[in-house]
């Protein structure tokens, strides 16, 4: 496996002397500052360049916890959102098109065939079914061994094939349902927190739900036990198809050198086992928004990776991480363009 | 003077029926959501049609407290950053371009005659001036009572003119070394406090500096006693010409109809002296982010606006409120292509 190399650090410090140097008072651009020279640092050029090329991709995939009570929905809207994502009709997709994000949509476990697909919009749905859906993990691993690394790869080939074809920057989204399930399972093994800690509402479950949701969590984790410490052992038996995935997406980002937009909860999980995996990748993680999800604020502060927004956002699919993507252009906007103080 | 009407209800209430509607979670747009009815109530209009048409005016404008030790900075800089945005070379001139926002620069109190510009420059400068400079506000009114109506008509017919050019959503900035100042003495007569909770660091002052900024702002206040019962008499003795102009622009906005995203400390400060002078006026502003300076969140509570960023941006310019406008789109955007649940 390729290890990760820091951002460059020579770009940094040039990046932060062309900041103290603009014609703007000294802090006043706050944290739109330290982000520009967070991607000039990615980019390994001062001033950084535009980001124009963004990318999304979604990873589908559906969770045997689905079925045990934890989701305010039933896991059928899995495949019925993928088809939403499909004709551009979802939350992200306004927000990806309002922000010249480009979507690619993976089913990497969902439980549905598809089969009413038209040739056309099939077309736009990358198919890597590693399983149909995975394992409930308070009863059983969710993924077999070869599973987890075959998801592993799929994702990391996904973020290759988009770096590739030119991205600046790249976003995982996610799609299915019960999925906050197996994701705090993740940031518990990670942080070795109990269920309680991590356990949130999801898409909106009442409370009854909430203490069932967390049984089922620590029923997980005393399950696995020391497997945890392993976080690729984590991912075959806390995780998922997506979240295997997703993980391998932000690790080959990383180790390719292109920084990744965190979204919410699912996209903060696997970045924590990347980290896990490769310690180093979080340096190529900025986070586009809080989430209500306390286990991503936990996992987030862990990586020392501070959210941009703070909306109140829940819903998933990338829309944080695409929100904040105009951020992410402003910072670098201000450092390419405004005068230096010397230029006056 | 003309009254300022509210926001539609009707169509208040048919976005947030749509808003329920959408093929989303119930809630999890969070903020996103309850801007984007906020701006269909304002345009009348359901879905909410593309906020594609945002100006800034950047009000400029001197302070006689300039010359009192109360910024970090020298007078002379003010007429130098107005150059800077007619060279399209500020921080608010780097996000404005980047989001695609017009810019206008009003000089209404600049000390300096711009004697040095070319004629195409000069051309881009819209010069209304009431007077070089404003009265140091401990000491003298900052205004005569016909300046300050002259400013505040010059604002209102600035807002009207770019409302009739087509614009869709107005923003305020700011330039004039010291406008902390008087913006601080206006809040603090807005809503009864003593200077000690008004005053900020501005664009960067010391401990000793601020204690000093203090005690010209508590003088101010002890100078004009009950005269701060009254908006337009505030406007007069504390406030500025650029400040008189900024409130003139905002209240002329919320009569016609037009949705404002504020800015920081000088905006807010004349949006509270709007809202004062006719009740109702906040109805039709949004605040971009929290600025550092503390009267800022102070006079955004008082008229139950959340900002929308929090980065610690303290550049002033208008900055904070361009670099909010890709929030106000994207939640247009949500409300306006996401499908409803009924359509899936």
């Amino acid at each position: 496996m390729p290890y990760v190399s820091a951002p460059s650090e020579i770009a940094r410090d040039h990046a932060r002397k062309r900041l103290a140097a603009l014609a703007v008072p000294p802090g006043a651009l706050g944290r739109l500052g330290d982000l520009g020279v967070w991607v000039a640092s990615c980019q390994g050029h001062v001033p950084p360049k535009p980001v124009d090329d963004v990318r999304l991709v979604i990873f589908a995939g559906d969770h045997g916890v689905a079925a045990h009570g934890v989701s305010a929905f039933p896991p059928e809207i899995t495949g019925a959102m993928v088809r939403t994502f499909l004709t551009g009709r979802a939350g992200v997709s306004a927000l990806a098109k309002e922000h010249g994000v480009a979507v690619r949509v993976l089913d990497i476990g969902v439980d549905d065939d598809f089969g009413d697909l038209d040739d056309a919009v099939r077309r736009a749905l990358t198919t890597w079914k590693v399983r149909r859906s995975s394992g409930a993990i308070h009863l059983e691993d969710a993924l077999a061994p070869e599973q987890a690394r075959a998801a592993m790869e799929a994702g990391a080939k996904v973020a290759r094939e988009e770096i590739g074809a030119g991205a600046q920057l790249l976003i995982s989204g996610d799609m299915g349902i019960g999925n906050t399930t197996p994701a705090a399972a993740m940031i518990a093994a990670g942080l070795g927190l109990p269920a309680s800690e991590v356990a949130g509402r999801g898409t909106g479950i009442d409370d009854d739900a909430l203490a069932h949701k967390m049984t089922v969590i620590q029923a997980a984790l005393d399950r696995t036990g020391t497997r945890q410490d392993d976080p690729i052992e984590t991912l075959t038996a806390l995780g998922s198809a997506d979240l295997a995935a997703t993980t391998g997406f932000v690790l080959a980002a990383a180790q390719d050198g292109t920084p990744v937009v965190l979204d919410g909860m699912m996209s903060v999980a696997c970045a924590l086992t990347a980290e896990r995996i490769e310690p180093g990748a979080a340096a190529w993680y900025a986070a586009g928004h809080r989430s209500t999800e306390p286990a991503q604020s936990l996992a987030l502060a862990k990586m020392a990776v501070e959210p941009l927004l703070d909306l109140g956002l829940r819903l998933g699919e990338g829309s944080g991480a695409v929100a904040a993507v105009p951020l992410v252009r402003s910072a670098t906007a201000l450092l390419h363009d405004v005068a230096l103080l010397a230029e006056l």
